[in-house]
């Protein structure tokens, strides 16, 4: 088959281009949409889509912001960037995962994080035994680090250890997130609550946070009625921010990678939609425990990485595990303006990330692609039926 | 100092660990949130969040769904993987960008794209000549190809080279993008409105998406009074859904990385949040011309991805220019059902995405984080005050 043998409709496809952007009968200075009113007009009937850009979003939300150009929800947007630390060593079966919140403390930063160093890697729950974890953060401690500038840091061993067994714990110690909020220490966590009814053969695992309450930082903490609070993200990131709680949720569920605001800390809306953000973020936060309903945001913190996944290797996610901190650093602070952190277009991912190896497409995965297609790839219908 | 010199508070946030994992009063199969009901709750008070989850996003977008379940908002969502091409060999100075729609005719697929093979890189708009480029898109004209199997493709050269110099378009043609709808072509296009105006200090540049409207394929199109269509995304990717259009945004605006849906072709509502779309992303669609209100979706096609970024290397964005085309697969057809690109839980990117060469903090850049930072981190304010 040669083109010249192609229907009117596919040659169509093609020859389009030269018309598609040749609006000769307008000059590009009134070429649409002109120009954007600031505020929302009413003499125009406006597309759905504008409408939200008017009524949710903010018609500053837009554009690529400069200056002082900002709005409620566009304080609340950033995108971000990673660096590798300084004093991780990485050493066979070692694992640093999960880290606090930043504190700094007559001008040095500390930060607690799960720490594994086992004899063996991960095995799964079947093979684990008293001295070989079954995932990454079994057999963990609490350790922590200092640093002067958030880049190089110490490492200074073992602040939490497990109780010796058989006392409640021994088995791990984890990190937890906490903070005070209008007199009361506010403990967000994980559930994971599975939902096994046959009425509903699709909900299968659900991930959400929920919230505890209590008077005193050693409890104890009394579950919030309006529990889940959050219904996406797969670890908390919490911090003050004006009157209320900031939230940060990543990696799962409807309303992953979104920057969420609850005036009361409990009822979170959506404030932005973000790019990448930090799985597992400890972020920097002078004001946690200062409880001033005046929370000035964040510009960076640690997170954790897993390594490349080696899809020829037998085995599951868990024998993978082996998590390293990085930071980030963004612009989610009423203090900065970092107009690269907070352009609406926060770059194109490259060849690196579409091809890493988690976003490659391979192995059995591949295979079921290749097989479907067959099926399912009709011949384009190219005369109206 | 040493931990022991430290307050309270900070204490606290090591210690909580054991309490925060031992709910010893509960067990675990009480705990939060216990069990979701199928069905809005009307005789306990809800969360913002859960009732975002119950109203808007469906409660099945809350779980992993396994076989059957679905809502119309997950049939919009989707996972995305990647694949490298073969048939596409780079050579210096030759790059391939924004493929048009995936077409299968007699069994054979064909994809056009922009193709651009010069003397010399991208070298900005003040440098370029009849011959140097000035944009990765300059100077560039049609190519096509074909495959049996949309991995590996056979370059077949050009499809619509570009007019003869003075003649309209003579420095460049590049690829559209049409659909058949209600009887008519639709021609979605990108516009690049600048509002320089005093009273908005921010809103610099806008991109967003319009449509024109045509009764034959060849036109004159006529503009939508309704435009901008889609405040979001960089590049256009539309396909028929059921008896309406669906939309893939990416990379720019407040609504990037969502799929869409607009019952008319016009009035776009969000149906899902998705993680690293594919750019440019040119779908298989087999009904592209059908008109029969019956969209069957997409599950793959082929996008473009620009090269790392060399962050030591002088020169701006442009000179880092040579796209090349790669193939996404996906799971936003009504004819199949692939688990594994349906979780809510897309995977975590890993250091190679994390530290590819856009998302990695580094340059000026790095040097205005580490400068900022000595001014804006305060000390944790560790007693309220």
């Amino acid at each position: 088959m040669t083109l010249s043998t192609m229907s009117k409709a596919v040659l169509t496809v093609a020859l389009l281009a030269p018309l598609a952007l040749v609006p000769a009968a307008e000059p590009p200075a009134r070429g649409f949409p002109g120009r954007l009113p600031l505020t929302k007009p009413t003499d125009r009937p406006l597309s759905a889509a504008m409408q939200r850009a008017y009524d949710f979003w903010g018609i500053a939300s837009l554009g690529s912001p400069r200056g002082v150009s900002q709005n409620d929800r566009m304080e609340l947007y950033s995108n971000f960037r990673y660096s590798r630390l300084e004093g991780f060593d990485y050493s066979c079966n070692t694992s640093r995962r999960d880290p606090t919140k930043v504190l700094k403390i007559d001008g040095t930063y500390y930060v607690w994080y799960t720490h594994r160093k086992t004899e063996a890697p991960p095995s799964g729950t079947g093979k684990a035994t008293d001295t070989i974890p079954s995932a990454d953060w079994d057999l963990a401690e609490i350790w922590y680090a200092t640093s002067n500038d958030g880049f190089a840091w110490q490492e200074q061993g073992v602040a939490v250890p497990r109780p010796p067994k058989p006392d409640y714990g021994w088995r791990s110690v984890t990190t937890p997130d906490v903070l005070v909020f209008k007199g009361k220490y506010y403990l967000y966590y994980k559930g994971q609550p599975i939902h096994s009814s046959d009425e509903s053969p699709g909900l299968e695992l659900v991930r959400a946070q929920g919230l505890a309450i209590s008077e005193d930082p050693l409890g104890p903490f009394t579950k919030h009625p309006l529990n889940p609070v959050i219904t996406s993200g797969h670890e908390t990131c919490l911090f003050p921010w004006k009157g209320g709680i900031a939230a940060i949720t990543s990696l799962d569920g409807p309303e992953k990678n979104t920057v969420q605001f609850a005036p009361d800390g409990v009822n979170f809306e959506i404030m932005s939609s973000i790019e990448m953000p930090p799985l597992a973020p400890g972020p920097f936060v002078a004001d946690a425990f200062s409880d001033n309903e005046d929370g000035r945001g964040i510009t960076w913190g640690l997170c954790h990485i897993p390594p490349p996944v080696d899809a020829t290797a037998p085995g599951n996610w868990a024998e993978n595990a082996h998590f390293t901190l990085a930071r980030f650093d963004c612009d989610l602070s009423r203090d900065t303006h970092r107009s690269n952190f907070k352009s609406t277009y926060p770059g194109r991912y490259d060849e690196e990330a579409f091809f890493s190896s988690r976003a490659h497409l391979s192995g059995w995965l591949l295979n079921q692609v290749k097989k479907e297609q067959q099926q399912l790839d009709r011949n384009t219908i190219l005369q109206q039926q």
